[in-house]
Order: C-alpha cells, then sequence, then structure tokens
C-alpha cells in the first residue's frame, strides 16, 4: 500500500489496452475473457483516494467513467453494470466498468466473488478499435 | 433483477439507519461490526444505472459520495477507502463507501471476498448521531 510511484504499477504501466486518454486521465480495456467490455478509467497523476482530487478533477473523471458505462452498455448490452473504485493493492485512483450479465461466471455477486457457473454464454465481439473509436465519440466534449 | 418497485429493498426501506438526506438521495450508516463507518449513499427514486440518471443528478450524487468519503477518512481513518455501486442484487442506484484497515476482515481483497483473517483490531467508535451530524454538516451546501 505505498505510495510510491516508482513501484506504482499504474504509474509505471498503462494498465490495459489504452483506448482513450487526456493529460488528465486515460480509458483501458482489461483483457478479460469472462468479462468483455470491462474496463478501467485510470487517473494519471499517483492520487491515492478520491477527495484526494480536487472538485472539478472528481466530477470530471465521473463524467469519463460514466460516458464509458454507456458506451459499454450500447456495445455490450450487460443486464447491469458494476463500478468500483478499491486500489487495495495499487493505491493510485482507478475506477472499474465491468459488464455483468445474469449469467455469467459470479453473478449476482462482484466480480471479486466465488466462481459460480461456468459463464460461457456467448458476448458481444467488439474489437480494440471500435470500442476506442465509441469511447472517443462519447468523450469528445472532455477535454 | 427486477425493475419493479413494489419488490424493491431500496425502494420500500431506508436501507440503513439514516444519517441525512433530501429529496433526492439518502445517506445511510450499514450496521456491519467489522466495518463501522460503512455507509451508503441512495438514490432515492428507483433508477438502475448512473448512465440512466440525468448529467446533473449523476455529479450531485457523486458530490454526496465524496463527501461522505471525505467524512469517513476524517473520523474512522481507514488506510483506504472503496467505493462500489454494483445493484446486482437490487438494481437500484446505490453506492458503498467502505473504510477499509490493512488488518481488517478481508485485506486487500474487496469486503465481499474471502474472509482472510479475524479483523478484531480496535477501530474508532462513533456513534450515529455523531456521524450523522458530521455528515449534515459535510453535505450543507448540497441541495
Amino acid at each position: 500500500m505505498g505510495n510510491d510511484t516508482q513501484s506504482c504499477d499504474l504509474c509505471i504501466n498503462p494498465g490495459g489496452a489504452i483506448l482513450w486518454q487526456s493529460a488528465l486521465c486515460r480509458v483501458v480495456r482489461v483483457d478479460d475473457p469472462h468479462y468483455p467490455g470491462f474496463c478501467r478509467v485510470i487517473w494519471n497523476d499517483h492520487v491515492r483516494e478520491m477527495s484526494d482530487l480536487a472538485a472539478n478533477h472528481q466530477l470530471l473523471l465521473m463524467r469519463v467513467v460514466f460516458a464509458v458505462e454507456s458506451v459499454v452498455r450500447q456495445l455490450f448490452n450487460p443486464d447491469k453494470i458494476n463500478l468500483a473504485s478499491f486500489g487495495n493493492m495499487v493505491p493510485h485512483v482507478h475506477w472499474h466498468v465491468i459488464p455483468r450479465w445474469q449469467d455469467d461466471r459470479h453473478f449476482p455477486e462482484p466480480v471479486w466473488g466465488s466462481v459460480r457457473r461456468e459463464g460461457k454464454a456467448p458476448r458481444p465481439v467488439v474489437g480494440d478499435e471500435a470500442l476506442a473509436q465509441a469511447v472517443s465519440v462519447a468523450l469528445a466534449n472532455i477535454e
């Protein structure tokens, strides 16, 4: 739980395939075959908690999170969206945007819970480029 | 996963001890002895996803979430804050604001993960009235 940017995975690495980025934050795709469309929205600077961000930055980051949520809903048609910001392992503000289906591996538990079933029902297939394009359109008005 | 407000627990019940409420949302305390200071911020209307809310309501709700986060940090001095909005079981927008300690039952996993230890280290004791008072002060400028 260090505050050392030298050892912080999200300071050193993008954290996934970059779909969109600005001077302040970035959107990456998480490579999880059970949860296609799983994205993370990562604040670029090493900040520990949302309440450590200035109010305008908090709201800007959430606008990005909700825009990504909208894109994931449109492209992956999940039964539910899960949003979470933990940072217990990497205390650098990042948001999980996770599409959930009633027949996925963990439903109705969070994806960090126990596996309940195989969850291999077919899901929408959307490539990185198409997802990046949709995210960029949704974020066209975000600086 | 119904949309039926007649059977929705958060339409029927407050969801915990009410610390603060407005016409739009409420803050309740979750009764969990392992996580004192665990609060939920609940949208009053039966809305499924954050992206189903109008933009001004999204941002208002997050201002409340972050104000509660600040209060929980001040009063309970956790090592980390966890924020999450799932709604897999109750698809009615509500946010979990959870103080975490490195020696708590589940750390570094989310509180929905497996139990790792007893986690009975002493935690700050703050009564409902004192917590409600601090939340009300933090939300004084929220309509």
